[in-house]
């Protein structure tokens, strides 16, 4: 376990090194990829060289914010490692975890993070990891144009539900506004990642409507997305993305349950709260964890995963 | 024609004033509802008498950010009248329209606003009123309290798409994270206001989603709503507003046709096109009509509609 950092840390520990390399975490997503975005156009524009590592598993949605530094040859030989939104050595990609013992600093908001490199920021009242990156950025120095601004402003609006969740605070409203002020389409990248849905989204989107059951009285509400239905689909994880907030939504729900078949037959569970229960709590119970409000779990066969949760989860009714 | 004031004017001009009434819009929204709450609870808070004029078009959602300002008798007589997020006196609900000729202040963000009242602070670059309302309230030394924050957060939310159009400034920004240091809890209120379905509400969802049929190679949707579905999910037309735009959110559709039976047999055609398509065109062929994204039209038939308007539509794409 390393040492913890604050901002200026951070900023003094980045303005020293070069050559860096920048890891995104699995299954990447708006924040994690805008993190990365920002950081190396920043560094880049200190005159450092600075690479993010491609990612396996990056989608259309998000790839455009990091393609831009991706390393010319496979033979790139980083002399300092930084992770960004990265929670867990268990969360690298595949051709990360080379990386894994020598991660010089990482920038992260979970408050689960182990603190696995040599110096760790982590910051769990950030809403997006990105608002931490903004801040180290501010304290080297780097000036904020709009193209430094826009993987920002996508890695906050993100990952705050586009500011209504619970995480935003007022330095994410202010992060907000410093990138908007730079001139950049708040609402064209808005629109661009929240209204449309795509056609395999929609379908999936009918999959969980169709299979929605309640209990307790409609505190409860179940999705179970059997794989054949998904691969019908042809859903991408962008398609997937956030469609375990939808049981949650209907009013009266406090525990929204997704259950999601993967394709070697196990199971992964997203539980999503209103602020009555503790999702993590309950995902604790079976192993998982995360956050207050959204959490999740895993389990080896699919078939066991509904009658457990639904177990756990009936019981915060019945003490 | 009155005069265009600045902030500055307007803090005096309302400091100088008491036996304050305060008037809303027709159809009121969250926006001029927020703002008259703030208002409202701002100039008490200076030690002055003020009261919001009940609006007879209010709504549940909102009702509650002015209720507690309601003069406690008709015959209240202000000596001090105020608009807010009025456009237009042609937008005075009908028991306001006695104070149309005698507005002292008016504060507006509708460039089109004539300047009707006596003084008029207009302000078309605020995404909503009430960041004038904020920095109004603000010159007059108004202390932000939670419960004053409240009202202001819920009209800049609901104005500008939770902070995803394009009407979202820095400015935006910035009074959302000055009310949220207040320590209210903006994820609760975002989850009322745009997240939450009602129950009847998600079970027309289901039914749309599961009835959706894809034309012309993705370029037609349409949805067929039963009169024995829709009673089952006693949905009322609160429940029903808007659920017509469902079919054409999905990516690659340019026609979303919504058919829905009548109590009487008869059938209700929703027509909601993007650009490409003239909504009203179609419909009039039918003896219909409306704008040119969004249009309707009738059948005596259920059964007729859905092969008529299917023909209709599909020969947009058939010369």
């Amino acid at each position: 376990m390393g040492n913890a950092v604050s901002i200026a840390d951070a900023a003094r520990v980045l303005l020293a090194a070069n050559d860096i390399l920048i890891l995104t975490h699995r299954r990447p997503d708006g924040d994690t990829s805008g993190c990365a975005g920002a950081l190396c156009r920043g560094l880049r524009a200190l005159g450092k060289a600075a690479f993010v590592l491609p990612n396996p598993e990056s989608t259309a949605r998000y790839e455009p914010l990091v393609a831009p530094f991706y390393p010319e040859s496979a033979a790139y030989e980083p002399k300092f490692i930084v992770s960004v939104d990265l929670a867990d050595l268990g969360l690298f990609p595949d051709n990360a975890k080379i990386y894994q013992e020598r991660v010089d600093l990482a920038i992260d908001h979970h408050r689960s993070n182990p603190l696995f490199a040599e110096n760790n920021i982590v910051t769990p009242e950030a809403g997006a990891c990105a608002e931490t990156i903004y801040d180290i950025l501010m304290a080297m120095g780097v000036p904020l144009t709009r193209e430094l601004a826009e993987p920002l402003y996508v890695a906050v609006s993100t990952d705050t539900g586009c500011f209504r969740y619970s995480n935003t605070t007022p330095h994410t409203h202010a992060v907000a506004a410093a990138c908007l002020s730079t001139g950049l389409d708040g609402g064209e990248w808005n629109r661009m990642l929240f209204e449309t849905k795509s056609r395999p989204r929609f379908e999936m989107e009918r999959i969980i409507f169709e299979s929605m059951e309640f209990f307790e009285d409609g505190k409860i509400a179940l999705a179970m997305l059997y794989r054949a239905d998904i691969d019908r689909t042809r859903a991408s994880m962008d398609d997937l993305d956030s469609i375990a907030a939808l049981p949650r939504q209907i009013e009266g729900v406090e525990i929204g349950l997704t259950i999601t078949e993967n394709r070697d037959g196990s199971a992964k569970v997203s539980v999503r709260t209103t602020k009555e229960v503790d999702a993590s709590a309950l995902c604790r119970q079976v192993g998982g964890g995360g956050h207050l409000r959204a959490a999740g779990a895993s389990f080896d066969v699919f078939a066991d995963a509904r009658e457990t949760m639904l177990r756990i989860c009936q019981a915060v009714y019945h003490g």
